[in-house]
């Protein structure tokens, strides 16, 4: 059988900031070991807009943005026998080979072969599937959910059940998975714990959210915006701190809330600074601080040698230190059951014309996740 | 019975980089809580030089350097019921009072009555137990070795079996316990790890010779002193690099030779900049990089997020994560039944008055440990 081009609409983002326009492309077939999947439902994601601004990252363009989104099996390319044409999908934008040393090795989820792809191709032969009037059209993370049809290698798609709802379980494939692995994984924080998170928005959200569920004893949350206090209450967050509001350091009001320091702490925000705030409020002599944020300028963290000789740690992870394929569907089925919750976490049902929308909502920091219906 | 002071020969520095002086001084008796100890032998650890230099840190003059050492209780202060005059023992530059949070809790060493003094005075007054016509003379991490006498609290000496030899024992009281924990509490290698150490003086020689005898498949040593190289042998290390011999830049070195990056590099020179080089030397996914240097001048750590993201560990940790009191016993009969050595550390035995020569060598970098002896 031989599978042919589509053409259908994607944003497309043709400079920095700009706005992404919503055009027809062609979407090539999916190559060997490619899937080619029908988007439903894709939500928007701080580094999107962070590689949209491109301040502190190469500018790749024109480009389909979009990484966290939950798909339909369209066609399939040559070799992919683990999916079928109508297998309910969710996108992984850093895959998983199951065979490299790191696929193989308990430690790590940083694949060789499908990794965290940053020069806007797809890995197998550096070229992109999409094209406008022949001229290519870039990828995002070898995903580009922000376009109705797109291809993805089949190492980063992983099958779901076709129950999860579509429109809220997209939320699993980076943002909330991030989160709760950073806790449950990374820190992998003990009962009773002190945790305090830097950056209250969906991420920090899922890290309170962990937080609670391992039974943390205190969960501080820390962000300039009021307005993500209450909200996050329902996430598990006991004590509220908005720097604009104090007038010591903020590691010290930690330090006095905590007894000494908190035994956790998560940078959210995405600022290099904000590391070595967060590395000054944990505790000496066992203190961890997890660094979740890919940085929206400065890429270089600081930190004064005498916080780690003093017993810190500092480790960072990419999607939680999951393995994407191979640990999302439990993450899933906790959804299924209800054991984890993601509808707080949306603020904004968005149809795909509106893109742009969600674009601005997340700059201005006036969202959480804008979910974006591809059918709308 | 009521104890005097004592007057004595000590190595006072007067001032920055100037040459120690050898006059005497007055030792105070012991308060409550401390012994009174005559020094036997004091090896020069490259923190005393780094402070004596004090182009880094606050310069605090007169003092007397000095804080591996093993000695002979001469007097005991008031409630003090763990030593008897004429015990062994070792000094202990942070202590451990077993009370404090951290004292109590097993994953700290960081005493919060006896931890690391760093502002030349006694733990529990703030006063000096030195003094020059009249006048303070200031202590070095409240142990003060370079000094016939010397006054610590008994929190921060253990005691040690008197078949121990004076004059080698004294190197586990700093340096070799620093490089062993390092290896063993703090990164934790398994066998079979692929090790890089930066800097093979007595700290990364004794990294080199735990992870020798946790059985390390691969052991690198980087270090610009070619004469270094020879000695490393005798350690376990297993290849080495001399950065100056290098056309690449090290880290890509070292992940040509360990197929992807080492799984532990330990930071034992004593430079922030090499933190950095340490962590890139280390493996996506698992690479743990532990730093055990005090630096000699910039003291703040920079590394690139992604190092972080791609799901490296940065470690610190004071004394290689020993409690100072509860665990160097466990070293000391390592050492009794030569499970552990440390005479190929020694380079030279000097006496007392000759103890500028220790520095002159430690500067210029000529030796390991000099051990210097109160008695020649």
């Amino acid at each position: 059988m031989s599978i042919g081009a589509i053409t259908c609409k994607a944003a497309v983002a043709w400079g920095p900031g700009e706005p992404l326009i919503i055009e027809e492309v062609l979407v090539d077939p999916p190559k060997a070991m490619e899937i080619r999947i029908k988007v439903v439902c894709t939500s928007l994601c701080r580094s999107d807009v962070t590689q949209w601004e491109s301040k502190g990252q190469p500018a790749i363009f024109p480009r389909i943005f979009g990484h966290e989104a939950s798909a339909i099996v369209e066609s399939i390319g040559e070799g992919v026998s683990e999916f079928e044409v109508g297998d309910h999908v969710l996108t992984l934008f850093t895959g998983e080979c199951k065979i490299c040393k790191h696929c193989v090795s308990e430690k790590s989820n940083m694949c060789q072969a499908l990794g965290l792809e940053r020069k806007g191709v797809m890995h197998s032969d550096q070229m992109t599937r999409f094209s406008k009037k022949g001229k290519p059209v870039y990828h995002y993370c070898a995903v580009s959910s922000f376009s109705e049809y797109t291809v993805v290698h089949s190492g980063c798609a992983v099958k779901i059940s076709k129950t999860a709802p579509m429109d809220r379980v997209c939320l699993l494939s980076c943002g909330v998975a991030a989160g709760l692995g950073a806790v449950w994984k990374v820190a992998d924080i003990f009962k009773g714990s002190k945790v305090v998170i830097f950056g209250l928005g969906t991420v920090g959200l899922s890290v309170a959210l962990g937080a609670k569920l391992r039974e943390a004893s205190q969960i501080i949350g820390v962000d300039t915006n009021p307005q993500k206090f209450e909200k996050g209450k329902a996430f598990g967050v006991t004590d509220f701190i908005n720097p604009e509001d104090c007038s010591e350091p903020i590691f010290q009001v930690i330090k006095q809330m905590t007894d000494g320091g908190a035994d956790f702490s998560f940078e959210c925000v995405g600022e290099t600074e904000v590391v070595s705030t967060a590395l000054k409020s944990c505790s000496d002599g066992w203190g961890v601080t997890v660094t979740l944020g890919v940085p929206k300028t400065n890429p270089e963290i600081s930190a004064h040698y005498g916080l780690l000789l003093s017993g810190r740690t500092l480790r960072g992870s990419l999607y939680g230190g999951w393995k994407p394929k191979s640990d999302l569907p439990s993450l899933v089925d906790k959804l299924l059951r209800k054991e984890i919750t993601v509808d707080d976490l949306v603020t904004h049902d968005i149809p795909f014309d509106d893109i742009n929308e969600a674009f601005r909502l997340m700059k201005e920091g006036k969202c959480l996740r804008c979910v974006i219906h591809m059918a709308k």
